[in-house]
């Protein structure tokens, strides 16, 4: 699966620069660094061993820490029967326009063609999300206040049938986890669901180096059934929110859909209080567009599927007789290193093409380090390392300060990511703008040079927030970080207490 | 998710026993090991974490093999549009009959109920396997000799209607991974298909501590589109085989389908050779009927979810106070060492539940190892240690001697379930029969005290092999390992050259 050649960039790599159309650059960063592909199915892609691998990455991460916050992993069916699906009213209305429904169980051939045939009794969902059937085995599994907390997860593919579909972002089919727990109290159903949501503000800023904003979201942005939606929302470079985890506290609505009954210690019988939480394939999104630049991806060292790439510079055999077993024993030498709790996941590309074409292929891919020897290096014991945060920035290193300062070199490449994406965001968060007027005016210009969100009181009010869909702009969420005064909406002009984060969004 | 309690049992702990009904023994185990559970679906069961925490672990051995030998992972669609399936004809054959499919995409309310709509122009498949839409991406990805071997994997879920679900043998949705590869040369891909047949192997023996029997299928029993599938064959302890993974050469097969041509070196095109290779869920099914006995499961320490269990004995407020700190340290310490490569997988066991009952509940489930402590113990110095591969046999060790030794523990009883099965096996491959009658007896007879296989000479001819479906047996593979003389079919007396495994299978 190699990259497929390329001639060689004049200034950037890419076709599309941000500036000038950001979706086509989008596209264009995932094509050249062989991330993904459209399938024959519409909306659904093949995610390719890099995207994958990224995927993976993160997965690990994500999974040990849900396992150190006690849950465990389960494995639900991906088929929900309809009569499931219908008990929590709102949950089925929010999902009913995107579910795919399987109606069949054979293929038969008739006149020359293949057509369904088997019938089913009753058509059957395949999971938009599982809260419906992890709650039947809930009404199994907890009976006494003893068997509580029920703290379970699961790593699934889920279907939401899209229509407007866009790699990474919104596919038909994506790969999430869902986390699902049932508690005694409110209190303790509260207290997980913030749990996990600071879970995903770590994944993302201190693992993904993307900064985001953790807040509720208001009543109208909701997970269908959730008495309280929280969520992380980041920026992407053309100053878009992406909602890149949400935690949500259901209350007892899917407990009394499901009979999810116990007897407390009292011998009374109680509703269990459920939560859920969810980060998907659409993290990668987040990467891309947080990291990227004009010379394709560039990818947080955490979860590079390789951190560096060994380039042998040899122009004829005898250099290469030297050369390649230096490069192999380099290799060998990161391996056995550890960054980030694992070992360094480095490799040496020995493909025979243009040295200038192989060397973009990597700076595409947005690999943290790239290094070359060739055989002025093996004589001065050195190699010449370039770090994708600074490509033009060549340097030569001895290779023992290369190897033993591998760990601190990535970890700088790590922090440089997220000080760069962290000065973006905050420079691009307007606080200033406090009428409808200045707002609206904002929104309406919407530069890629300018754009982001607004931070402003917002009076919470259903049809203010009405007010703003034909802006394409959204309530992304009420923030923790809280001002103690209060102070007037910047839609009505009545009175707030809290601020919003507005913004068009992903 | 707690074991619910049980009375204590007077001799073993399952209700069923093996010799007087194996499948409902086999459920049983399922239920008492608190494994996995029917769901509201038919056909499909919910993992639960003991018996998906092996999953996790089988995985995570495979996965780092797989990529070892030079495989990286990807993800494809779940969905099959119908005009690709229909390529290949021998596999649509043999897959038509139990395919799930996917006709519309919402739900609307008609008439106060929920009905599918938006119908789908072309119905979608749920994979049954990926062959079809992985080899559409392959003729994108492979146009020169250059771009070959291509070597990918992925873990996913499939779907196969089944009509007589059985837990982790036949479910209709089941996870598994399946590898992929194209190849310029068929002797390469051949190389291919044994390379990952001997992981299977070795996955399943030195891993799984199940002995198979490696070799290759006979033509009926290949999979639907294969020039030749390899298989690894076990035995439960009814004397029933059961196929465990198979390595599939493809041929030009699904290449002519797909339309994967190549220019080789020479400028010429060549359509490539491909292999596909899979194990699936089912492996759990293997473990159980392998190693569990009346008394429930045994869990191969290397993928047991927990190695050690530790259960404090304190029968009042003071011994608790004594004694709870002391497991905590314990588990910490053997937390921190290291058996198969991987940290060991303590836990406490401070469920307020009757001791028996506690340490009863972990006999079932099968954890290496049950350690208790109290307040003589700690007087002592001492922990009690239960082997699970001998649960009447315990021993007071020093706490420093258990600990240090923890690793050749567990390898210990890694080997021990690995020469029971084997001794298991070896016993139960009948090889004096060698005429049609002396054949048909042993089968018609099947006692669960002497049934197994047959191993002798076939003449692989398609009737013979017929002939054996009234008796419900088949020809489960050529082993590898083959005489050098010819001999005579134990089915027709016709001359045949190689001998044949027959058995009863799942």
């Amino acid at each position: 699966m190699s990259n497929k050649s390329q001639s060689k960039p004049k200034k950037t790599a890419l076709r599309f620069l941000r500036e000038a159309n950001f979706p086509k650059w989008y596209q264009d960063v995932i094509n050249q660094a062989d991330m993904a592909e459209n399938s024959g199915v519409r909306g659904c892609m093949v995610i390719k061993p890099w995207g994958y691998g990224i995927w993976e990455n993160l997965k690990a991460r994500l999974d040990q820490r849900i396992k150190e916050t006690g849950h465990e992993n389960c494995y639900f069916p991906m088929f929900i029967p309809l009569e499931l699906i219908e008990k929590e009213a709102a949950h089925v209305d929010g999902f009913a326009k995107e579910m795919a429904i399987v109606t069949h169980h054979r293929l038969v051939s008739k006149d020359g063609k293949l057509v369904p045939a088997g019938e089913l009794e009753s058509p059957l969902v395949i999971r938009p999300t599982s809260e419906t059937m992890v709650g039947e085995s809930f009404a199994k599994w907890i009976q006494s206040y003893r068997d509580l907390p029920v703290k379970i997860n699961q790593w699934a593919n889920v279907v939401r049938w899209e229509m407007r579909p866009r790699m990474f972002l919104r596919t038909s089919e994506f790969l999430w986890q869902e986390g699902h727990t049932a508690h005694a109290t409110a209190a303790e159903a509260r207290i997980e669901t913030q749990t996990m949501l600071e879970e995903y503000r770590a994944l993302a800023e201190d693992w993904l180096a993307i900064p985001v904003i953790p807040g509720e979201k208001s009543a109208s942005e909701r997970f269908p059934g959730a008495v309280e939606t929280h969520t992380i929302e980041a920026m992407m470079q053309d100053g878009k929110a992406l909602q890149a985890g949400t935690s949500h506290y259901l209350g007892q609505n899917f407990s009394r859909a499901a009979d999810i009954k116990f007897q407390d210690a009292d011998g009374g019988e109680s509703f269990a209080e459920t939560t859920s939480w969810g980060v998907s394939t659409r993290m990668i999104g987040a990467i891309i567009m947080t990291h990227g630049d004009d010379d394709g991806l560039r990818v947080p060292p955490t979860v590079a599927p390789r951190q560096v790439v060994i380039l042998p510079i040899a122009r004829d055999e005898d250099a290469a007789a030297r050369v390649l077993p230096a490069v192999d024993e380099l290799a060998a030498r990161l391996n056995d290193t550890v960054a980030f709790g694992n070992r360094v996941r480095a490799i040496v590309d020995k493909r025979d093409i243009n040295a200038g074409e192989k060397r973009w292929s990597w700076i595409k891919k947005g690999v943290p380090l790239i290094v070359e020897l060739g055989p002025r290096d093996l004589d001065q014991d050195t190699v010449m390392v370039t770090e994708r945060t600074d490509i033009y920035g060549k340097s030569s290193h001895s290779v023992d300060a290369f190897v033993s300062g591998i760990a601190a070199q990535l970890q700088d490449i790590q922090n440089t990511l997220y000080e760069q994406a962290k000065t973006y965001l905050d420079a691009r968060i307007r606080t200033d703008i406090t009428d409808r007027e200045g707002f609206d005016a904002f929104f309406k210009k919407d530069k890629y040079a300018t754009a982001g969100f607004i931070r402003a009181y917002w009076d919470e009010s259903a049809e203010s927030e009405e007010s703003l869909k034909p802006l394409g702009v959204s309530v992304r969420c009420l923030p923790y970080d809280q001002p103690t005064e209060p102070g007037t909406c910047v839609l009505t002009g009545n009175p707030a207490t809290k601020q919003a984060i507005f913004a068009k969004a992903y």
